[in-house]
C-alpha cells in the first residue's frame, strides 16, 4: 500500500506568501489522515488535487490557531459537498467545545463528528487492519499530542515455488503464514523461514509539533522511518524556543539522533527567518539525513522486505 | 487620494484552487478597509504585498463561514505582530459573540476590538474627514449588510491666477472655498464659479453580498462609480438563487441598471461553474459595463473634476 506524506502547510504561527500554517496529509493505502488543519488547508487540498471528501480522520495536535483555524472551513465545505458519513476527529479535550461553538454560529454539520481524546492508558487512538496510530504527549503551552503512524505486521507470504514443489494445502499455507514450521507427511521439518518470504518492513511516520525539546520523546519513536519535528527557531534563538515551548532545528535533530530515525523532516519555521535553509543546515550538523519541508512536498515511504533471510 | 479596490477572494462558499472565499480591500487615501474576511484573507494580503497591520477597519457583511472564517487567523496574526492600537469591526450583532468565542479558546487579543452594528437610524457607520461609510440592509438567510463608501465633498479650490490678478486675501479665499461669491472693494461681484475650479467628483463604491435580488436596493446606490454585486448563480439556476437567497448574474446587472451605476463588478461565483465567463456574459447582456472579478484584481477609481463650468 502507499504511505505518502504531503505537506499542506509548513509555516509557524504567521503564514508567509508561500507557506501556509501547519497541515499535513498522510495517505496510507486508500485512507487519508489529515494531521492538523491550519488556515487554508482546504485551499491547499484543492491546489494539490486532493478531494477533501476522501478524508475520514483528522488528528489535531493542539488548540492553537495556526493548527486549527482551517477546521471550520474544511468541515463546512465537507457538509456543503454532501458528506453523510461520520468524520473522526482526534485531539485534546478542548476540541469538543471548540466544535460546539461551530454549530452555535454556523448550524449543525450534516454528518456525525466522532471525537476522541488520547488518554494515558490508551494503546492506539486508531486501529485498522493495516495501521495503528498512537498519541504521544508533547510539552507545549497547552495540552498537545504528537502522533505515531505504524503499519501493522502483515501475515507472511509463502514462496509460490515451494507450494508447488512440496504440494502444500490450504491448511499448511495458513500455518506457515502464521509463522509455524511445516512438517511433511513423512515427518520432515521445514523451518518457516525456508518456505516464506522475509516479512515486510512495518513502515512508520511520527509527527511531533508543537513541543519543547524533550529528549524522553525519543522512546516513543525509536527507529521510525520518517519523523517530522517542529523546528520553529534557530539555535541563536534558543531562549525564545524554551520560553515559548518550541524547539530549535538542532534540538529536532538531536531527538532524531536519540531515536535513531531514518529520516528527519523539519518545518513549522518561524517567519522571522527569511531563508529556512539556515535551520536545515543547523539540523544537518547534528543529524545528516534532515530535510526542511515546503508546502506541496511529498514524501513516500516505499514498502520493502526485511533482509536477513 | 487613492480609491483602490483589491479583490482578495472571489469564490462563493466553496473555494477553488484559484479563488479564495470572499474578501476585498478598499484603500481610500492612506486608510485600508477590509470588507469581509473569508478563509485565507491574511495569506492573500501577504501574497499581494499588503501589510495587514495597516488595516484599522474591518466590515463584515454577515456571519456565514465564507465571509468570516479568516477573521480569527487575521486578528491572531495582528496580535502576534505586536498590534496595540484598536481595530474597528463592523457587522451584524452576532459578531460580538463570535469574537467572544475567539478569546475563550485562544485568549484575549492584545489590542482593543471596537465593535459597531448598523442600526436603522444610523446615517453613517463610519465617518472621517474624507470618507463616509453607510450600511445597506440586504436580504439573506441571516442578518446581512452591504456597505457604501463615499468620498466627502471637498472644499472648492480657488484658481491660482485669480488670487494674483484680483489680489485675494485669506478671508476672501476662505469664503470662496465655502462657495460664496467674491465682492471686490469697489462693489463688483464675481460669481464663485468664475474664481474656483469645478468641484471634485465624490467617488463611491458599493459592496452588496450576499443577497437575494431586491430591486429596492437600487435606491441606496444611485449612480455609484463602482458596484460589486454577488452573482452566485447563472440564470439557469434562478430557482436555486431564490431558494438560497442569492442573486444571479443577470439580477446583479439589473440592479446596476436600475441604480445607473458606472461600472459593475460581479463575483462570489459558485464553484459549480467551471467558467465564470458564462456569468459575466449573462450580466453583460443586461448591463454592458460589467466585469467578473478574479483574486488579485485591482480597480482604481481616479479622481476627476466635475465638468459643467
Amino acid at each position: 500500500m502507499s504511505f505518502d506524506l504531503t505537506i499542506l502547510g509548513s509555516s509557524a504561527a504567521l503564514p508567509t506568501s508561500r507557506r501556509f500554517p501547519t497541515a499535513q496529509l498522510l495517505k496510507a493505502g486508500e485512507r487519508f489522515f489529515l494531521i492538523d488543519c491550519g488556515e487554508g488547508t482546504q485551499i491547499r487540498l484543492r491546489q494539490y488535487g486532493i478531494n477533501p471528501s476522501r478524508i475520514h480522520h483528522i488528528l489535531i495536535s493542539h488548540l492553537h490557531g495556526d493548527h486549527v483555524f482551517g477546521l471550520f472551513g474544511l468541515l463546512s465545505t465537507l457538509g456543503m459537498m454532501g458528506r453523510k458519513v461520520p468524520l473522526h476527529l482526534y485531539g485534546p479535550f478542548e476540541l469538543e467545545e471548540f466544535m460546539n461553538s461551530y454549530s452555535r454560529f454556523f448550524g449543525p454539520l450534516p454528518f456525525e463528528l466522532v471525537l476522541r481524546t488520547p488518554s494515558e492508558n490508551m494503546d492506539f487512538i486508531y486501529e485498522s487492519d493495516e495501521l495503528t496510530i498512537s498519541a504521544i504527549p508533547l510539552k507545549h503551552r497547552v495540552p498537545a499530542f504528537g502522533y505515531l503512524f505504524r503499519e501493522k505486521k502483515k501475515p507472511l507470504n509463502v514462496r509460490k515455488e515451494k507450494i508447488e514443489t512440496l504440494g502444500l494445502g490450504i491448511a499448511d499455507i495458513v500455518k506457515l503464514k502464521r509463522g509455524k514450521d511445516y512438517v511433511s507427511k513423512n515427518g520432515e521439518v521445514f523451518p518457516n523461514s525456508q518456505l516464506t518470504l522475509p516479512p515486510m518492513h512495518q513502515r512508520s511516520y511520527a509527527y511531533l509539533s508543537d513541543t519543547l525539546f524533550v529528549p524522553e520523546l525519543a522512546e516513543y519513536i525509536k527507529g521510525v522511518d520518517l519523523l517530522f519535528h517542529e523546528a520553529t527557531f534557530s539555535e541563536r534563538d534558543k531562549k525564545l524556543a524554551k520560553q515559548t515551548q518550541h524547539s530549535t532545528a538542532a534540538q529536532a535533530a538531536t531527538l532524531a539522533k536519540l531515536a535513531g530515525v531514518k529520516k528527519l523532516l523539519i518545518g513549522h519555521f518561524s517567519s522571522r527567518y527569511k531563508e529556512p535553509v539556515l535551520l536545515e543546515n543547523e539540523a544537518k550538523e547534528v543529524f545528516k539525513n534532515t530535510e526542511g519541508v515546503n508546502d506541496g512536498d511529498i514524501y513516500s515511504i516505499q514498502p520493502e522486505r526485511l533482509s536477513g533471510e
